[in-house]
């Protein structure tokens, strides 16, 4: 068994700016440890005083290097600077394997940016739990804004943008990546759409078609427009042009209620996810006892049909 | 409001072997129908007949050319046959769009063979809800054999191979899938190993390669030994060899207890996924009320943490 961890001493150390406490903490949430419910209690004082970007787009697009910039530029006007780097994909590895994390050791020295790579493995409710929980603990560690960053594959870009205040999408010419992102449902959650690697031919096409889709989406008066961005990241140009439109897009969430609302929204995600995750541990419990695989037997048998049993299962919790 | 569906009817005439009533069944486990339970209920009786047999692998190993070719040796003993190619990756398309699946065109004017590409979209519990019903929806309409195909990515496999009576996981020589496959737990779930495109370079060392991890596995006297066949799907070779390898496995798992044990863990894992699937809806209807709202602007405020916020919405369930 694995000690019980000092959770007031490490949130306290946390608060203090100590890279190792958040890294210990980030690394319970990340493996649905036993005293997160301690946690969550201890960091619950400190809510709501980050402001979360979720960054995403597809393998290629350029997000890690975006990511590097953005966390340059952010350095620079002196805020301090939480990443964490969610790959939704690797269930299994214990601990995302980013090759290009490797580029964010420019910031490895700098005790004012936090950076991590987490996986959704392990945590009871997935990726829509462990986010909102880790970006508590960069909340909790004085982090003025914490970058959320993963890879647009299946639901994840989606996930991310429903805890994010502030969501880039993040395309590339010649990739097919404008009609992607209407199928993908990607038009609906973008705030920022950044065209990266503007310099390569077609990146004024791809602008096109973004702004085309986005004049045919309708709008109430008030509502926010997507803004489109160009920039080559990884010549560094563009980056303040970025920063500019999350800042633009922050002021006019301050104006009305949307702030307000995304972070209700993002606690709303928290707590279904984690009320999910208690009750599917708790049918585990039950896949332990007979309960389950008595039913199971029966469904096998087709004396009982699989709602039915179901049902019965609930009813045992 | 869509209609609500003749169950009993359309389950007689998918008994019957009618094409559109099978069509309608699945489409109704895909959308996850209220009717669903009814549908459940009225193909229970049928249960356990079929033999489940999982395909997967990474992409472009050749899974469509060895599904089509599987179907055409299994046709010719005389057997009926459904395919369900599940895509684990679009949530959000409606419908799995999966191009080589024009190849499998092959087989449309044959009666014999149902053909059918899902998503997982829309049906609560996701792929391990899904699957088991549209299986039972195959039994039901009296086929023998039931190939699930799914692209090996993220979690797929492993819950298609928790799913399926006989497990075949695809390699191809020079892709680096041996290693591949011992990060990816797939050594764990596989029964039979298929080194496709076996003319090509690379392919003898992919073969001792799994060879040689399978020797390193331990297992106890009477535990399956997976099989290792060698195909090129594409020109026809080697399908014999594979339908052989099913047939060994299936033999094997008759003789003890491990068919019994497939379907009672296929039986579990549907049960799981349905009675989660509920008690999400559950706690969905209340977020169109005002519990989990009220919950989650307490914790956007700081007043309560997550967990607490968690606990008191399960008990408001």
């Amino acid at each position: 068994m694995r000690p019980r961890p000092d959770v007031g001493a490490l949130v306290a150390k946390a608060r203090d700016g100590d890279a190792r406490s958040v890294a210990r903490l980030i690394t319970l949430v990340e493996n649905g440890d036993p005293a997160l419910p301690e946690v969550a209690a201890a960091l619950a004082p400190y809510a709501g005083n980050a402001q979360v970007v979720g960054l995403t787009g597809s393998p290629g697009v350029g997000k890690s290097t975006t990511t590097n910039e953005l966390v340059r530029a952010l350095r620079a006007t002196g805020k301090r600077v939480g990443v964490l780097a969610v790959d939704p994909s690797s269930p299994f590895t214990g601990g995302a394997i980013l090759g290009d994390r490797i580029r964010m050791q420019d910031h490895t020295t700098d005790p004012g940016v936090y950076i991590r790579s987490m996986s959704s493995r392990g945590q009871l409710g997935g990726l829509s739990a462990t986010t909102p929980q880790a970006v508590r603990v960069l909340e909790g560690a004085g982090c003025d804004v914490i970058l959320v960053e993963t890879v647009g594959v299946g639901q994840a870009e989606v996930e991310i943008a429903s805890l994010a205040d502030t969501t880039l999408v993040l395309l590339a010419p010649g990739m097919g990546d404008a009609i992607q992102a209407v199928k993908a449902g990607v038009l609906e959650v973008a705030d920022v759409f950044v065209i990266n690697k503007a310099d390569r031919p077609g990146a004024d096409a791809t602008y096109r078609d973004i702004q085309g889709m986005l004049g045919l989406g309708e709008r109430a008066p008030g509502d926010w427009r997507p803004l489109v961005v160009r920039a080559t990241a990884v010549q560094g140009e563009g980056i303040d042009d970025i920063v500019a439109a999350i800042d633009k897009h922050r002021a006019w969430m301050e104006k009305g209620d949307a702030l307000q609302l995304s972070r209700e929204r993002r606690a709303a995600v928290e707590v279904e996810a984690i009320a999910l995750g208690t009750l599917r541990a708790r049918i585990g419990d039950l896949r332990e006892g007979t309960a389950l695989s008595t039913l199971a037997a029966a469904v096998a048998r087709g004396e009982i049909d699989p709602y039915a049993a179901a049902d019965e299962l609930i009813k045992g919790l």
